[in-house]
C-alpha cells in the first residue's frame, strides 16, 4: 500500500528531526512558541513571531472552571479516569461554542483578505459584517459573555503593535469591531479567540491552526485542573450539583408487548 | 451544595488570576513554560527552571508518525472529525506504554527518596532494581524501543546539569541506569519519559504531574499532524493499511435459535 | 440558577422512569431495541419497530479492523489504555467518512419529503440526484467502497419490505439509487447507512439519530475488539506498521535565534 | 511486518462473518443480545442468555443526568461537537467510580471461585469480605449512593433465577452481601454493577467485559441526551453553574523575571 506522506518530522535512532532541524538542538535553544511556529509554518522565525505564540499561548492556558473544557476535563478526572482521558475530554469540549472561534474567524480575516486584496479594512469590514448580519449569524471572535473588553484580546494586540507584527489582519479585525458598532450600536470587542485569529494571521500562519493554537495552551489548564481533581475532588461532585427539570411523560403503566396483542 | 474547590485560578470581568498573578500581565513577560510551572507548583520560577520545561516541552513535541499517540490522532482526523476530536483521541493514545511512564518514573524516584532521605542514589538504586527484578516488572523511564540511547534524555540531562538544576533525583536515575546494566548486562538508558520524570522532581514539581508534561508537549505535535491530515490525507489511509490474520472459526451455518429448539 | 431541562428520564430512589415507564418493569419484557425505540421517539413501538431496530443494531455491530472506529480502539487499547477510554476513542472516529452518513441521509430523506409531500418518488429522486451532481458532492448513504451491493442493506430493507415498515422514505431511496445509475452510469447501491436512514425515517425516528443508531450498533463490536485486544494485542502492533514517506524539507543546520541576530 | 491477529469476523465483499457467521443471516433472526454474547464468548448462546443480555442493557441504559457519563455527554454536546465526540467523552467518564464496577466485581468473583472451587460460597464470602476490610477497600459492586436496594440488581436477579441462569457466582455475590451484613452491620446491596457482574459470570463471560457491556447498554442513554441536548440545550448550562470556591493564594504583583534579577 501507498505510504503515508508526511511534512513534520523524521525520526531516526541518533536523532529526531522536525522540519529538517533537529529537535535535540531547538531543546533549550529554541522556545517553545519558536517550535510552535516551525510545526505550523514549516520555517523557524525571523522575527519576534516565537515570543508572539508563547504570548498567545499563555493569554489561552486557563479561565478557570466554569469555561466548558475544564468542567468536562475535571468532571471525567473525578469518575477515576487517567490523566489523559480526563484531559482528552476536555481537549473535545473545545468548540464552535468555547475556544473553537479563532479558526473560523481567521478563515474569514484570511479568505477576506486574499479575495479582495486592494480593498482597504473599512471597506471590507462593512461587507463582511453585512453579509454576516443578513443571514443573521453571530460574527465568530467578537464579543465575550462575560468580559468586556476581553483583556486577554487587549493585551495581545498590544503586544503585536508594540513587536511590529500587527498588519492587514489585524486592521480588519479593528475595523470590524467599528462596523460591527455602527450596524448594531453594541460593543462587540474582539475576545481572545479573535486576537489569536488576527495575530496568527499576521504571522503568515493558515487559519487551520487557528482552534490548535487555543487548544495548545488550554491543554496546560486542563491537565493542571484534572490533577488538582484527582487529588482534591469530592466524589461525583460535578454529575450530582446539576438541577434537572423533568419535562416528559408522567409515570404510566407499560403497555402489553406488541407481540402479545396479537 | 457545597461548591467545587480550586486553587488554579480566578475569572473577574476585568482580570483573570492564575495562583493570584494577572494572566495578561504575563503574557509577554512570562514564558509559557514559566506559567506551566507556576501551575503546576503554585509559584513563579525563582531559577531557570521555566526555560528548563520549555526544553522539555521541546524535546515532547513531536515524534511522527509512527508514535501511537500521532497515529491515532491522525486515523480519527481521517474520518472527518474536526480538529478537537482528532486531538483528543491522540491524548486518550498517551498510556502507560507510550509517553506515560514519566508519572510512574517520577513517583518511584520522589517516594524512593522520600522513604530514605540518608542513603545514597548507588544504595538506592541497587534496592529498587532488585525489587522490580524480583516482581518481574520494568522499570519505567529506561530504555526505548528506537533510541539508545535516546538523545532528547541526553540533551535535557545536559542542559539540566549546566541551568544547576540536576540534583538528587537525577543523581538517582543516573545510579539506576548503571545498576541496571551490572544487574542485567544490557543498555537501558534514561529515556525522554525518565529525563523528564527526574527533572520534574529536581523541580519540585509532584509526580503526578509527569504525565501532564509530556500531554502539553506532544499535544503540539498532535496538532499538527491532524491539520496536516485534514489538508493531505487520503480517504481509509489508516485503518484500510492494516493487514488482519483471521484465527476465529470458520464460516458456519447458523443454529436454530434457543427457542425454536424447544 | 435554571435546571437542565430533560424529557427522557427521572431518577427515584426505588425507580428509574424512561419516558415515564419504569425501567425494571421493561428489562425482561421489552428487548433492548423496544428501549431504544423509547428513548428516541418517546413511545414504546406500536408495531415490530423493535424488532427492526435490533435487526439494525446487528447488521451495524461488527466489519473487522479496517474500519476506522474499530482501528481507532484497538489502537488505544494496544497502549495500556483502560476499555472506557479505547472504546471511547473508536466512537470518535465514526465521523463523515465512515458510519456517520445515515444521520446526512436521513435528514436528506426527511427535509425532501417534509418539503414535497406529494411528489412522487422518482420526482424527488430526480431532483435530489441532479442538485448533488450540480454541486459536485456525494449523495450520503449511496455505495461502498467494499461492497457492491452492501449486504447489510439489503437485509435490512427484505426485513422491513417483510414487517411492513418500508413506505416512504425507503421509496425514495430506491429511487434515488435509480436515478443516480441513470445519472452516471455507475452502479451506487444503498449502503448500510442509507438503510439505516430510510428505514428511520419511517419509523418515525428523526434523522438526529441516524448517527445515534450506528454509534450504539458499532459499540458493541469497539468493545469486543478493545478486548481483545487487551488480552493478545503484540505491543506498538498499530502505529509501528505505518509506512511513512517524508516530503519534507532535508535536514538542515540550525539558524542563529532571532535576538542573536540583532 | 506480521499480520494482526484477530478471531472476532472477517469481511468479505459479499457477506461479513462474525465468529464465523453471517452477520445478515442474523439480523432480523437473532437478538442483539445474542450477538452480544457471540462477541463475547465466541458462541451464540444454547439458552435463554441472549434474553438474559437484553435485559442487561436495558436495566443500564439510563440513569438521567446525575450519571457522571450523561452529564458530561451533554456537556460536550453543549459546546457544539458532533454527536460521537459528545458519546465519546461520554464513555470516556464510565470509570472506576461510575458504572466500572462490574469489571472488578466479576474478577473478584471469578478468580474468587477459581481459586477455591470446593469452597462454599458463605466460606468463600467470608473471606474476601475479611480480606477487603483489612485493606481498607470498598468491595466493587455492592452499595449504591442513591438506591437500597437497587432496583435494577433485584430485577435481573430475579430473572437470573426464573431463567436458570443464577448459579455459583450469583449464589457467592448473594452470601457476600450477608457477610458484608454480618461484618459492617451496615445494608449494602448487590447494585446493577455487582448484579452484571455475577450474571455474565455465571454465563461463561470473562470479567474483562464487565465494563463492556455497561458501556454498551449506557451509549443509546448517552446518544439520546446528545441528541436532546443538540435539540433544546441552553448555551453553557453545564459548565457555567459550578460555583467555584477559589482557595489558592490572594491577588498579587508579578514578581520580576528571574533574568532580569541578575
Amino acid at each position: 500500500m501507498f505510504p503515508v506522506q508526511t511534512a513534520i518530522s523524521q525520526v531516526f535512532s541518533d536523532r529526531i528531526l522536525v522540519r529538517g532541524y533537529s529537535l535535540t538542538a531547538m531543546a533549550g535553544t529554541y522556545s517553545f512558541g519558536d517550535v510552535v511556529y516551525l510545526l505550523m509554518t514549516g520555517e523557524l522565525p525571523l522575527g519576534q513571531e516565537g515570543e508572539m505564540i508563547e504570548a498567545i499561548l499563555v493569554a489561552c492556558v486557563e479561565h478557570s472552571i466554569n469555561a466548558p473544557s475544564t468542567h468536562t476535563a475535571r468532571a471525567v478526572a473525578n469518575t477515576g479516569a487517567p490523566l489523559q482521558t480526563a484531559v482528552a475530554a476536555g481537549v473535545s469540549a473545545i468548540g464552535e461554542h468555547h475556544g473553537g472561534a479563532g479558526e473560523a474567524c481567521a478563515r474569514l480575516l484570511q479568505e477576506t483578505i486574499q479575495a479582495h486584496p486592494t480593498a482597504t479594512p473599512d471597506e471590507l469590514a462593512a461587507r463582511v459584517t453585512a453579509d454576516f448580519r443578513q443571514r443573521g449569524q453571530r460574527l465568530p471572535g467578537f464579543g465575550h459573555r462575560f468580559h468586556d473588553p476581553d483583556p486577554r484580546a487587549q493585551q495581545l494586540l498590544a503586544l503585536a503593535d508594540a513587536k511590529g507584527i500587527s498588519s492587514v489582519h489585524v486592521a480588519l479585525a479593528r475595523a470590524m469591531v467599528t462596523a460591527l458598532h455602527e450596524a448594531t450600536g453594541r460593543s462587540l470587542p474582539l475576545n481572545v479567540d479573535g486576537a489569536l485569529a488576527a495575530l496568527l494571521s499576521d504571522m503568515g500562519i493558515g487559519w487551520r491552526y487557528g482552534k490548535a493554537l487555543f487548544i495548545i495552551g488550554r491543554t496546560a489548564g486542563l491537565a493542571a485542573h484534572a490533577c488538582e481533581e484527582q487529588m482534591t475532588g469530592k466524589p461525583f461532585q460535578f454529575a450530582a450539583r446539576v438541577e434537572a427539570e423533568y419535562i416528559g411523560p408522567v409515570e404510566r403503566p407499560l403497555p402489553p408487548r406488541p407481540s402479545e396483542t396479537v
